[in-house]
Parts: C-alpha cells; sequence; structure tokens
C-alpha cells in the first residue's frame, strides 16, 4: 500500500486478506571474474532457470561480486603493513596486510574486536570498511565498488540496453546494535526511492505520524540476503518482485543517511546513561 | 541453500539459475481489540482472500498488534509523569505522560533526540521503549507484550490447536546506525533458529569462515516490514514462505543478542577513534 497510485485508488480499511504479495528469488551465477559482463551473466542464468526477470524487479547485488567483476582486487602478499596496522592486527587477531588494507580504505576507524574493526565508509557503520576475503581469489582481498551508488546506476543502465527497466540495489552485510548475526546494508540505489516517508500520514485513529520513515532499501536489502549466500552458495545476485517501493529517476542512497552527530544511537551511545 | 537437506542433496556449484523462491504475504485484519483472538483473526482474514496459510510458513505479527490483543494499553490522562519524565519531556518535545511510561518500560534510556528517547528494553536497542501511540486508540500509548518470546510460543501453539504448524516472529520497528529510516526487529521467536552460523563453512575458494553468522530472524522481520503498514493499513501480519531457515523446537531469541558490554558497536562507539 505504498504505492502513491494504491494510496488514491483503494481505501485500505474497507477489506481485509492478503494486501501485498512479494516474491524473492535466488540467482545463483557462474564464478564472477575481473572484466565479467554481470548484467549478461544474470539474465543468461535466469533464463536458464526458467524464470525471467521482469520490468519493475529490483536486482540485488552483492558489493562482493559487482567490486570483484570490477577488478577490485589486491593481492595481500604485495601490501606493506604500516606500524599502525601491525599494532591493530595484534590487538585484534588480524593479518597485518588485511588491516593495513583496511585502514587504508575506512574513512575512520572507531575500534575493534578479534577478526574485525569497526569503520565507518561512506557514512555507513560497516566491519572491516567492506574489505573481505570471503569469495575472493586465494591471497586476495576483494573492495567495495569505487562507487557503489555510481555502479548502482551503470548496472540498471546495462539492464536498459538489454531491455530490461529494472531497479538495482547494490548491498553488503553489516553488523547491528546487540545482535549475534550480520544483516544486510544499501550501499547504492537506482530506480525507486530507498526512504519511505510517513511523516503526516494518518494511523488507525486518524492520528498524524510525525517522525516515521522506512528503511525500504535497507529492508530489501535484509530480505534478499535471505537467499544470497554467504559461503559457497554462488548466489550473489537476488530479484525482488512486488516490493511496494516508489519507482522513479534520481534517488540516491544519500537520502537514507544521517551524519555520525545527528545519528540517535551513535550521537548519544558512550555518553553516561541518564 | 540454509536447509540442511539442500545442503547434502546438491553441490550448488554444479548449476545455475534460480536458487530459492521465497514470498511474502501481508494479511489485511480487522481493528484488533483487547482480547480478539489474533490466530483465528488471521486465519479467517487470509482464507477471505483465497490465500491459506501453509504449514512451515513463518508468521510475522508486529509487537502492537500482540499488545492490543492482549490489553498492553495505558491511558496517558490516568499517569502522573515524574520530575524527571517532566524533565525529558522538555528537551526531547515529548509529552510528560508518555515519557513517563517509558522511563517505567526501559531498562536502560541512553538520551534522546527530538520526538524519541533512546532505549534497552530487554537487551534491544529501540526508541522509547517499544511504547507508542500510532495504532493505539485516542488517548491510549500500547506497550510490547509483557514477554515476546512467550507471546511468540503461545501464538504457535494456538495455530497448532487449528492444525497448522507453523513458525512465529514478534517484531518491532527499529532505528538504525546512521540510516535515516526504521528497519525491523525480531523480539520473540518459536519454530526456527534466530541465527543461522556459518562459522566452519567454506566459501568458493575452500576458505574456512570464522566469525560470520546471520541475523535470520532479523532479516525475515525486516522482509516482512515491507509488506506490513505502520499506518493505517492495518497489515498488522506477514506469511513469509520459503525462506531457508532451519526448523525446529526450543530456539529462543535470546540466541539472537549480544550484552551491550560485548556489542561491537555499542561497546565501542563514544570512545576515542584510533
Amino acid at each position: 500500500m505504498y504505492n502513491i497510485n494504491l494510496l488514491f485508488c483503494c481505501n485500505p480499511t474497507e477489506q481485509t486478506g492478503v494486501d501485498t504479495h512479494l516474491q524473492i528469488f535466488g540467482i545463483k551465477l557462474p564464478l564472477v571474474q575481473p572484466g565479467d559482463d554481470l548484467v549478461s551473466l544474470t539474465i543468461e542464468s535466469s533464463k536458464r532457470s526458467g524464470t525471467q526477470i521482469l520490468d519493475r524487479d529490483i536486482l540485488v547485488f552483492s558489493a562482493k561480486v559487482v567490486g570483484v567483476s570490477q577488478g577490485r582486487l589486491l593481492e595481500l602478499s604485495k601490501i606493506s603493513p604500516s606500524e599502525k596496522a601491525k599494532a591493530l592486527a595484534t590487538l585484534y587477531n588480524l593479518d597485518p596486510s588485511f588491516t593495513e588494507v583496511v585502514l587504508r580504505e575506512a574513512d575512520a576507524v572507531l575500534g575493534g574486536v578479534e577478526y574485525a574493526l569497526l569503520t565507518i565508509k561512506k557514512n555507513v557503520v560497516i566491519a572491516n570498511a567492506g574489505v573481505d576475503q570471503s569469495n575472493a581469489p586465494l591471497g586476495y582481498v576483494a573492495l567495495w565498488p569505487e562507487d557503489p551508488q555510481r555502479s548502482a546506476e551503470d548496472l540498471r543502465g546495462r539492464f536498459r540496453e538489454n531491455g530490461l527497466d529494472v531497479a538495482v540495489l547494490i548491498t553488503d552485510s553489516r553488523t547491528l546494535p546487540m545482535r549475534m548475526g550480520n544483516s544486510s546494508v544499501a550501499l547504492g540505489v537506482s530506480g525507486f526511492r530507498p526512504i519511505e516517508d510517513l511523516r503526516g500520514r494518518k494511523d488507525l485513529y486518524g492520528r498524524a505520524m510525525r517522525v516515521k520513515r522506512l528503511a525500504v532499501a535497507d529492508n530489501i536489502a535484509s530480505a534478499a540476503q535471505l537467499v544470497m549466500g554467504e559461503t559457497s552458495e554462488q548466489t550473489p545476485v537476488a530479484v525482488v518482485r512486488g516490493a511496494p517501493v516508489q519507482y522513479g529517476e534520481g534517488f540516491r542512497i544519500d537520502e537514507a543517511i544521517i551524519p555520525m552527530n545527528e545519528c540517535l544511537i551513535m550521537h548519544i551511545v558512550g555518553k553516561r546513561p541518564l
């Protein structure tokens, strides 16, 4: 019921029953190499499986597979760790060269736990600045695309060239406050609005909402993570169909970001409890 | 490919194409009142719409609708705000009686921004301790179920009495670090494991994962939020079908929680950057 047309064409309080039907498909790809055309691989793989990609589908790509296709790989044996990287590596049980890459990639390092540094990169709270060994060729680490927002737009353009009017989301897994497991965060978006603004909408009793916005892109990223493999499943792409998003041009992930000093959690935590 | 049987019955590297097919339906309910039987209402509403609930579906309920059905409503005019509540209400532009209820419900108050206090309740980082005016009767606020984990188990038992072997998840919306919109968090789970533990699994190149766990329950909560209304949509229930979860008995939300002093984000943030 988020689509603007739907909001005007029906009154949701008049009926009961099923409202929205959303579908998510995982797309298994062959092993992706630097220089591979991800869009062709995705279209071919989906056709082979009998599930065509349709206009208005949202195609979700892991930052890892996009980075690898762009050749964003570094050979760890060629990296000279700085003294700072060596010290942090000792402190948090990390490889010194890996730690050096994280320091180069991160906009800020906030601290660490065993095997991970907590960093800020492009205003996203993320472990190890998105640098990751898993599913990179042995001896290498994979980096985020240089500009995930631009990559989302480029991938969408390539689908258009193939006759498909889809939206694109680029995602990475992320740590959540006080939760054991990783969820997923949206890094780049093209073709739909990443935030749903509910301010001013009325609740069941006619009360106007004052603050509520929904992290639609992050929710789609997290939903897609349910079908995207993190180990050897080779499923770095998901198709999300029927999501109640606002399609359109010019939307960017920037809209979904709050700077650190304005964030309810990051601004407050660490101060003394009241 | 998370299902244990699937892990043994096929080699995911041998094929390309669509892997998992996940479906999410929103269920529109009539206006829920204290004392209403949520399970009967959900089953009736789903039948009326022609979409039957099936065994192994995951039924996602908002904490709000579960709390309301349990009569967890407070009339604000009957609440006397303390001096502390009045001071915080002035500071953050909140109603003093509402603030008093938040103080009573929260295990810890970490700070605030306009219209919201950041709190910890049952080891969940949440705005206003889950106390909410929206979609509560006018003059009232709705609280979380007293024990969301127990409520998930009770609801699942009631579905069983109706011949349906489903899993149940109870969710609320939550604030995310440095993100503009709310996502969703799992508060109680029954019938599937809330965390997917990937430690020891091999990646594409045979490398064993060291730290990775996935927040499966939170991801399902966030996926369901895409179809569940926050304003007047009257869609407080979602059916998630085909999610690759580990079904079973005895799983509890506790497994998904990290105490504050062990959390990568909450433990570190506020300390000096390195």
